[in-house]
């Protein structure tokens, strides 16, 4: 392979670069370079031309240029997924089609709960627009400061308001997607109901821009809560505990219950150790930590009268230990701070192999027992860091090097240590990717794992859309 | 065309028989005849041959042979669909595939809120095995009492539930899909998070059994709520009053507020006159009317207080000319009665047009007052008949022939009448079919007035499913 990334035609180089004007095609390998490398340095590609046009039309007229001259095109936002999808492969061949630029919001609609947004709109950008509408944007979720909407939606993002209000499928009332061809599909719905022939807005949403590139999306918009109540509970034995909790919770706070997240005590004592500026939540330790947050239409007193009676039944039944709700929105601001601290407290106790996992809830104690166990045959001494989205049946199960291990041993275990523990998710009918996506990273497993019959029928969508093969090539399928 | 319905080759049939016996191979016209017409008469078809297998395996055995046959295959459930996809066409051709014997609930996981249900349940049938769970399966239409859970899936059923728990689509999980070669794609994840490749499940749901045969499904349930809380509401003026009055009582009960239907003066004095066993719910006449259902994890003391708190709020802002809370249980199934009866109280009235349509919610008013005009145009004297699922933007708006015409003259109109309010719904990039779908009634006009890119995109994904042909032919696409 060339070492040099000049592998493109410089005449069709020409040609995409005349589309959006020299300002906005980077040749430049320094200009290059933040839209090759993944920002934890994880993924890092090759190309010899970014294109960043600055209209739906503009992109159009990069597809059918692509199409025309087989150029496969690597779509990208804010390059914050943690698959590779949104990184060019090695082979210099492919063409970054940044959709930053297209970073407008459209139209907010407070009556029909819709706005309507460009893919380059920063998330959090979106969130404080809904807010200064009075109205609530519940995706939230770690990269909210540069993630961005059209990578939120080709990933399907999930995050912590997916309990509530369902992950960005379930936000995403409308596409607009540019096709392989240039042609542009506007389904730009704000209907909540739509019975008229296939759903294909959800093929190009979590297609990781295989399928088509997204340039706009119709989104939900809901109320914005009055009453937003945090606590964070300790548990005295089990993640059984914190199943009977959740089933409680949903019981009494239905749709209210608006996150309900599980900490296991190593991630806690983690971020007691490395966290900056981190309180202890609660006084004494438990094996088992909840987070949980309750959101009233009413009032903050109401907010708080339910979450109260919840923890007090859960203490009722021992199934909580002791618990702690938020004084103030400040003290509520610093329990997801600490939640949101987790990842980042794991660094400091060296390499860990990470599992971004589904199963039903009902399974997630025994899948939570069963992994121990697999993952100690594994690495003896190796340190489970187990947290995540429990409503969901999501877990970010993380682990850590043996202490007195370094960490290039320990990541020799990558790929056996991924499956063992992956092995015990498919014997749950579990997922391997519940909400990161497939990308680069989980290509090969996919392809090796899934039911033959998924994949094919995959392949015949992927044929379907894009004959050519010129969409995000050598991700998902 | 020929009049008998023997259009099958003899030895075809036979083997078709052989697969499920010959007690469920119906071949008389007798035992036929509630297969080929569906119950309003509005449509009926011709077949020779209706298979009844009782288990996935015939299923898969069937499709296999229809492959290889080349014979199309129109599968049924309780066939109480509106839009005639679930009956075959005129030409004898098609087999119709029953799937009311695979009637098994699989597995309730009361934990997981999931249920694992055969496509020939009994919508009732369902919600009774979840209520007896104490769970709450959401999905609730006037056909419940015989329709079937593979009908609602293959139709995306919605109803009255929508507003809080979503469509059939949102209620799914998982499916176990024959597809057309009789490979069987087992899918039936209980997974909320699962980000894995396309979204391959949303593609069979809705699709009328153009694509595969659902046979299985995982789908959602609810915690039962504590109280249920039904409000009759009387508005003062326009559907303006509706939309401020669905504001505000989303802002109050966000998912709380579990039904919000909207009910002009004519349908409530059809339903008085006409109604059986129908109380009068308000002591005056109002112009509109809305019946509201809030429900409560905790009481039903918490869900009246909530209720109250929306229409104390709705009289004080002048948006709610009177109102009354159901006082008991009885009451509150008073007040849906009268809503479900609505329909059945528009038949003494003559002749109708009816269309099932969504526009954005913001523009629900501006439809109503433009739609009325359009309708006067086509047949001055038309009465609207207005009624529907306000929160999620669908309404049934039906127009009954002028007071002194009769049926026949009225129901030639039918066209220029369909045209002229499907414009309208249109202008406001609206649905002509919110929540019935597409079938055999609507086929001509999607094919007209889709975007042509949204039909290209549907057939290359009917032709990369079903590339024979053979999946319910001269449906949807």
């Amino acid at each position: 392979m060339n070492d040099q990334p000049f592998d493109l035609d410089p005449a069709v180089i020409d040609r995409f670069a005349a589309i959006v004007g020299d300002k906005y095609a980077l040749r430049d390998q320094a200009d290059i370079a933040p839209y090759i490398t993944e920002r934890r340095g994880l993924w890092h590609g090759r190309t010899s031309l970014v294109l960043r046009p600055g209209s739906v039309e503009e992109v159009s007229r990069i597809m059918r240029l692509a199409t025309e001259t087989g150029t496969p095109i690597v779509p990208q936002s804010g390059n914050t997924g943690l698959v590779g999808a949104q990184v060019p492969d090695k082979s210099g061949h492919d063409i970054v089609l940044s959709l930053s630029r297209l970073n407008r919001i459209r139209e907010i609609d407070v009556l029909s709960n819709t706005v309507t947004v460009e893919a380059g709109v920063i998330l959090q950008t979106l969130q404080e627009a809904a807010d200064a509408a009075d109205r609530l944007f519940p995706l939230s979720l770690a990269a909210q400061g540069s993630c961005q909407i059209g990578g939120n939606l080709s990933s399907n993002a999930g995050g912590t308001g997916v309990l509530a209000y369902g992950n960005a499928r379930e936000l995403c009332l409308g596409v607009e997607v540019v096709l392989p061809t240039g042609e542009v599909f506007d389904d730009l719905r704000k209907l909540k109901k739509d019975n008229t022939g296939y759903d294909l807005k959800n093929l190009f949403v979590g297609a990781e821009g295989t399928l088509g590139v997204i340039t706009a999306a119709v989104l939900k918009l809901f109320p914005k809560p009055k009453g937003r109540e945090v606590a964070f509970a300790g548990l005295p034995s089990s993640p059984k505990d914190a199943l009977s909790l959740f089933t409680l919770a949903m019981d009494r706070a239905g749709a209210s219950l608006t996150a309900f997240e599980l900490i296991a005590r190593r991630p806690y004592d983690f971020t007691l150790k490395h966290g900056q500026g981190i309180t202890r939540p609660l006084a004494d330790d438990w094996p088992w930590y909840v987070l949980m947050q309750v959101s009233s239409g009413r009032s903050e007193e109401d907010g708080k009268a339910l979450i109260e009676e919840i923890l007090s039944a859960g203490l009722e039944q021992g199934i909580v230990g002791d618990a702690v709700v938020s004084a103030s929105l400040a003290q509520g601001d610093a329990f997801w701070n600490f939640r949101e601290t987790l990842p980042e407290c794991q660094k400091p106790e060296g390499a860990s192999i990470k599992h971004d996992i589904s199963v039903p809830i009902a399974s997630i104690p025994d899948f939570i027992e069963k992994a121990a166990g697999v993952v100690e045959g594994v690495c003896p001494g190796a340190r489970v860091v187990c947290f995540g989205h429990m409503g969901d049946g999501n877990l970010h199960y993380n682990i850590s090097r043996p202490v007195d291990w370094q960490d290039e041993p320990f990541l020799e275990l990558y790929h056996p240590m991924n499956k063992a523990v992956h092995d015990v998710v498919r014997s749950f009918h579990g997922s391997i990717s519940a909400e990161h996506g497939i990308g680069q990273l989980k290509r090969d497993e996919l392809l090796a794992t899934a039911p033959p019959m998924a994949i094919d029928l995959m392949r015949r969508v992927k044929a379907a859309f894009d004959p050519a093969g010129i969409m995000n090539p050598g991700k998902v399928i």
